[in-house]
């Protein structure tokens, strides 16, 4: 049964705290293990590479058949249906679309006193993107992280993704394919971080990875960071769906459960000041359940993590969900922009009863890669900005410098930093000679 | 003595390469006494920050004196020198006046098939800026990290920063006043990263926490991580100068020192392909350093970690210089701007020899909190972005659903997600009853 709450209980406060510090995800110590694969990666290279895949993927590779060749590649996505084909290509059209209108522009200006400023935004050089094998290997991830650095113009893309005994998922290089990935590679797990944090004799390193993983990848994740850059390490994934009176509550349930489906670990919220419509979504739920393919996954954390709770009214939800911060926030009412208005926090907004979640898992055009765990306090999901970074830009001319010159100097000398003043000076002094 | 390369060197690969992975830092492992510290502020709230800053900063606080009041606030900036506070004043202008360009815009389309798309901006709503006791206690870095925050549009600032012994930095206050913060704390270390993680009976916790310190501050702010965002964990500072023939030998050996004189960890490095002018620099740096005030820090330095490279021509220089990334990279040449787009890893570009670092780190406006250690390669500096966060936003109307539901429904399926279809293909059939 899930979590039954309303404003009007006097413990609200205590029960919602509860709800809010729920931990969801036990994630195993596995830093000692990683540690050893990433030491090993980095010492010995491929052999290492070759002997982890062997051992973990139960897969015999050589060093030349690390990487899927073009033939292999086009053997696989041969075999995707037609209509597979084109789902996908619209996805990745849409997607495409909507992360071209993320690239920022650079700015150069010059202020009154003579100093030019301004910043500009270069790719990252070559970027990584991890694909989990088996059944979360999703087709769809590889859309989300590869567009968005194809887009921002990083020149080199390479994909690790392992294919235990063997298998391989053709959607998945497919969907590499349509996004213009470089190279793929058939390793996984920690290893394949290593791989691409340190570079091999065969894969050479590259500056930032992303991509969702199990908990050995985002141990190597947080291991290499710094080496490289990382995209965010995502928890569970969660909805909270905002809904009043006349919304269709299977359209509801059905929400609540595509988002439990994926993960025992996963969240579901429905917050309504509508307790007919609470009780008739709870008995849609219910009713559909029992007939999922992955009834026992969705069940358990339905079970477990999922709420119901009763407000006053609209404002009520909309305060009570900035407070969770959700990843995804649907707004199933009857004026969703005014009730967007009223909430901050969330990492990403449907609007409308004719915007179910599930389309921006893989077609409506932004990412699905979104912070989840109340992170959306304080971060956005993955875009374009993930794969550029600023350089801020400064020049002076001697008049700027010696308009504001001074006032470095002065700074310097009150953070005990004689030589910062100096560096100033020294230059002053050459332009009063000149004037003098 | 520096470290001398030239590419004319038959094994000047492996000697760069050994440049390049040189260990600046040796960060000591403070992790466990840091794990306590926060569980110890977790537990005891207040009293815990009241005994920690006993035992470290050997001070006497209650949990009244915890803030700085309004009026001790007046009382010691009331001691700035009237030079001190204009110039302070001048960065705070021109630091707000370059950071209100940042502010990214809204967006919001609707597309050919009837999908609105978007997203929009939000600030984060309560920021914590930590801010070093003692000698490295810089005005000019509560400037930095403060005024982004009140530009983005933060609601709640905090800073604080430790008063070891009850010593107090004027200044510090006076660009916390400035910079317009909120509420001043005179704690420091890990306990002061908890306070504004997880809150105390006095302090609130904010969302996100910013600013330097020493190790226990950084692995505190890597423990915190997840339950508030942080900026990056900053590594010894770095300038890499590219210059050519005509500069003056005597501001390129000051602007060197100068960022030696930061930490004997500080990497300065100057690229040329003048061999003349490159014996000339090292000749002024010898010749200066003997009679700064921080010698032996800026010896240190310069000794273990100064760098000197000659080139065949500038573009090499300038090759060499993206290898590295620097934080800071000074173009002393004729054509700054020429040389400036042959390279693309930097935190910030000083175009010129008018403008030396030193103005960058004071009042040029650009900000001085920059990515070290390489880290140029994919991350950027310090800006408005860090103290927003954006929520893609999509409203679908039913026509909408109608032409890109069906390829969701499709790719759901070959990911084994039926509630995904299911919730898009119900309101489908919703659809199709209408119409038939």
């Amino acid at each position: 049964m899930p979590i039954h709450l309303s404003t009007a209980q006097p413990d609200f406060e205590t029960r919602f705290a509860g709800m809010l510090s729920m931990k969801r995800e036990d994630a195993a110590d596995v830093n000692d293990a990683v540690a050893a694969i990433i030491a090993e990666v980095r010492g010995r290279g491929n052999a290492a590479l070759v002997d982890l895949t062997a051992r973990f993927d139960r897969l015999s590779l050589t060093p030349a058949s690390l990487a899927f060749s073009k033939a292999e590649i086009t053997e696989h996505t041969a075999k995707v249906a037609p209509e597979d084909r084109a789902a996908l290509a619209m996805a990745a059209s849409r997607i495409r679309a909507y992360h071209a209108r993320q690239m920022p522009e650079d700015m150069r200006w010059t202020d009154p006193e003579g100093a030019t400023l301004g910043w500009r935004w270069t790719p990252v050089s070559a970027a990584g993107l991890y694909v989990p094998g088996g059944q979360a290997s999703y087709p769809s991830s590889v859309l989300m992280n590869a567009i968005p650095a194809r887009v921002a113009g990083v020149e080199r893309l390479v994909i690790c993704v392992p294919t235990p005994d063997g298998v391989v998922n053709p959607l998945v290089l497919l969907a590499a394919e349509l996004a213009g990935v470089d190279e793929i590679y058939r390793i996984g797990g920690a290893q394949a971080i290593a791989a691409m944090a340190y570079g091999t004799e065969t894969i050479r390193a590259v500056d930032k990875i992303t991509g969702p993983g199990n908990a050995y990848v985002a141990a190597a994740k947080r291991h290499v960071f710094g080496r490289v850059g990382i995209d965010m390490i995502a928890g569970p994934s969660e909805v909270l769906i905002i809904a009043e009176g006349a919304q269709n509550p299977e359209w509801l349930a059905l929400d609540l459960l595509a988002q439990a489906e994926h993960d025992a670990d996963a969240q579901s919220i429905l917050i309504t000041p509508d307790a007919d419509l609470a009780r008739a979504v709870e008995a849609e739920v219910e009713r559909l359940l029992p007939g999922l393919p992955r009834a026992a996954v969705a069940g358990a954390s339905w079970r477990d993590y999922g709420t119901i709770i009763l407000t006053r009214d609209l404002e009520e939800a909309a305060a009570l969900s900035d407070r969770i911060a959700p990843e995804h926030l649907e707004l199933c009412v009857d004026d969703p922009e005014a009730l967007a208005q009223k909430t901050r926090h969330a990492g990403a907004i449907f609007l409308g009863g004719w915007t179910p979640e599930a389309v921006g898992d893989y077609v409506s055009g932004p990412n699905h890669v979104l912070p989840t765990a109340r992170s959306a306090r304080f971060s956005s999901g993955l875009s374009v900005m993930d794969f550029l970074k600023r350089t801020t830009l400064a020049r002076l001319t001697p008049a700027a410098l010696a308009a504001i010159g001074p006032a470095a100097v002065r700074l310097a000398a009150s953070e005990g930093l004689s030589a910062h003043g100096l560096s100033v000076s020294a230059r002053l002094a050459v332009l009063n000679e000149d004037q003098g």
